[in-house]
């Protein structure tokens, strides 16, 4: 007995999950769990199932595809760990919440490694047995720094996922592109309010009542990726900025890791800088 | 073309969502939105889908009921408007949030009457012309009492749901049975915690940060029926109980309009004393 | 026995508070509540105070006068009902809100009149026999369609706050000064998120994962006046802008009616484009 | 410069704001923040000010004891970190989530030791160099395997207070009055809902909408101490008592975490089962 998760991404038509639940019906499968989304608006079909039974992940996938309008994208995907390295500046919060989830086993992921401009963070990481590169900044220019980076990951095979918790760095398109769809971003800021730097500070000058976090991938307008995930709490007037921030940590942790975790099952498609989550 | 909604309560087989999915591509239909859930503990399967087609209500239902097992119910509902009555004590609030959004076309309900033991909101409920009965629980038994009622209510036909916007009287058995299923209660507190006569004074006592309510179908245990919605709200040491009535009033008359449009949009299934909603 | 709320707003300084409840305390005064901040970064000081006690208004004033430094300000309100005009565009459910929350007497407040530029929802304000101006702003150009609402606003004596219950229409500089800080608003996204026109179309097109609504109060710049409260609600993938802008609802008069029942109960301050509130 | 939290809890009189603001004044402290609650209910009066000056701490308590009422309570508490003793049976993640504010330097605490009944959590806390104790309950009486924990806490000094991180066993009496009100505990429900073993399948089987966690003080009566912070999710018919055990998880650490804080700094005080937090 296999287990996999089908992913489908098509132009909606009539008859798309009868034609494919009717694939999962002929083969005999288990569906474990179902979800289906039409966008009217833009005509697009996505569908997230999990399914078990005795196939090879092959066939399944021609399977299916034969009943599929043309342009439709079916993935499908063994539940497994899959890779992922970290990139961190100095805040040990997101970091720490990931390493502790993992520790914990909540987590579909391998850490390769965490990647840093600081050395900060390398005695924590060190406790975990988790490898750490520290990749200065200083006195290098940023495309050379990025380069250097970008080495330090491709020296690792089957990278799934970078996920940047807390790295303080503009990424520059050449990074971006290297890893499309492969960037998770915390914004500390619920976006679109509060762009660039200091989010906190913009919000405590502009007088909020509400701050929040924003998980996103990152694309090459800068913090303008498709959102995966947000959260705010409640402030008032008596924060200061500098506790606007530290309050923020908690609520950047934990979106932070739910949509890492949302990308290790496999349940966010991307489309339209938007993101479908089932 | 014809809209239905189809409603279907089932024991789960392999090849269900096929089975159905395959009536509605041979009958042509277009689907508007299709939700499924299977319980794998107690191995039942519920869906709803909405669906467009130039087909007739039965010729739809005896369709689908040929691919179903045994002892499944399907219900085709047309989107039209349920017939509501509304049972009040002396409160405002509740009462007035359903017909403020009656009166926006938010409801997909006629409101046939508002049934008190009071007369006090009789002015407010004559302003929208909608009529108000109010039947004195003063110097009359319990069960004579309820007959009355009884009698006000099924003096109008086809009466979908009995709403209780804080009708603060406990209902017999008896009253409970002959609506069965068709009362919708909201309750001042985030059940179970507070059963019972004044939940806001229980809640300060026991000195809880967060208060709540619940909209709930009504059986014959009190504040013991299936829940369909609940909402809370932070209080803190300064909240007298007074305090915690006052603020609770918001969050009572957001959860039952939400509670009751639920109702009336069909998306409310009822198993073993929980809800399944869509 | 007469009660007051003291309201005061200083630079602060050493032994303020002392200094207040000292005078409280010689007049044996009862404190009902009270409430302070200092804003450490821009040295203001705030308080307010509920007293009682058998002292007037006037003399209450001058004893607090002579232990503040210069340019405090000091305000002896007496708790009575404000006068307020409502201006409505066409939606009903804020000002539905309102309207019902006035009829159970939840506001400190008389509602002099509802201003609209459309007449649909007279026949709502005229059930509660309320004054329904209709000014429309067809074939007008928008100073004076602006000077005839000012007129009308100006036919009411002590108008103490204009509640723009979702007014969709830009105020000009003239109307804004003639009213300052005596305007509240409904903006419809969580500010600073998608100021101007239509947030929710903006938030569904940003695939944004909450949404929100702010109260504020109106200056001269587009919804940058000072926030006065913030709420939110989840939504996700498969909300269509219009669904968005259902739920969105719910937020707005929720949040209007907070901001407005603070206006009324004095406890909002306002410096430096911000709110202090208790 | 010393800087000092003041405590104090008294019965309530006119001017005792006054009375207490005075003192500051005269000793010329300077006041970081302030905040005072009456219970009028009750009549009693809580202030808590961190104050700056030049001032030893034992003058400052004597001068503030001179002002105030018989049988009222004061403290003077200099900020510094307290001692506390973490214990926890197998799970990690609110374990975790104190270790990593640890790390953080979040929390002004030393943790002098883990405690467990299980030796599941070693290697973890031992990457943090945190003394470890496994106190195995396995074969032995309760009595007895508690007092072997007493015995390990009591070879601590100045224990300030015992985190129970998820300890799943019940306490006894005698536990529980050798370190009163000493002890914080999690609790994975919304109090008082759910009391007892197995709260999320408590939950689950009563098909609630809304699942939390809820941090409080340990007394004899089991989960009935005083609440400190209480914190809740949204779940809903898809849900499986393990799928609410595991989301629970996220709400339990953020809230035992939240309320440790507030002990560590001074912000709780506790009088008749109930909670001031300032």
């Amino acid at each position: 007995m296999n287990q996999y998760r089908v992913l489908i991404d098509a132009n909606d038509e009539k008859g798309l999950v009868h034609k494919v639940s009717n694939i999962f019906f002929n083969y005999n499968l288990n569906i474990l769990s179902n979800s289906e989304f039409v966008d009217k608006e833009l005509n697009k079909f996505f569908m997230r199932s999990v399914v078990e039974g005795a196939i090879n992940k092959k066939e399944l996938g021609v399977a299916i595809n034969t009943v599929l309008p043309e342009n439709a994208s079916v993935k499908i995907v063994e539940p497994k760990k899959k890779n992922i390295i970290i990139m961190v500046t100095k805040e040990l919060h997101a970091l720490g919440d990931i390493l502790i989830r993992h520790e914990a086993g909540e987590l579909e992921a391998n850490i390769l490694a965490v990647i840093s401009n600081y050395d900060k963070l390398e005695s924590l990481v060190g406790k975990f047995a988790i490898p750490y590169i520290s990749i200065s900044h200083e006195g290098v220019e940023r495309e050379e720094h990025e380069k250097k980076i970008i080495e330090c990951i491709n020296s690792y095979e089957d990278v799934d996922y970078i996920v940047l918790a807390k790295y303080m760095r503009i990424l520059t398109p050449r990074f971006v592109e290297a890893f499309e769809d492969k960037i998770l971003n915390i914004h500390h800021s619920f976006l679109p309010a509060f762009i660039g730097a200091n989010p906190y500070k913009q919000a405590y000058e502009r007088g909020v009542k509400i701050i929040g976090a924003t998980a996103h991938f990152v694309n090459n307008n800068l913090d303008e990726g498709p959102i995966i995930a947000q959260e705010v709490i409640h402030v008032n007037h008596a924060y200061s900025w500098k506790d606007m921030q530290r309050s923020g940590k908690d609520v950047e942790k934990v979106v932070l890791s739910r949509a890492l975790k949302l990308a290790l099952e496999d349940r966010i498609f991307v489309y339209e800088n938007k993101t479908v989550i089932f």
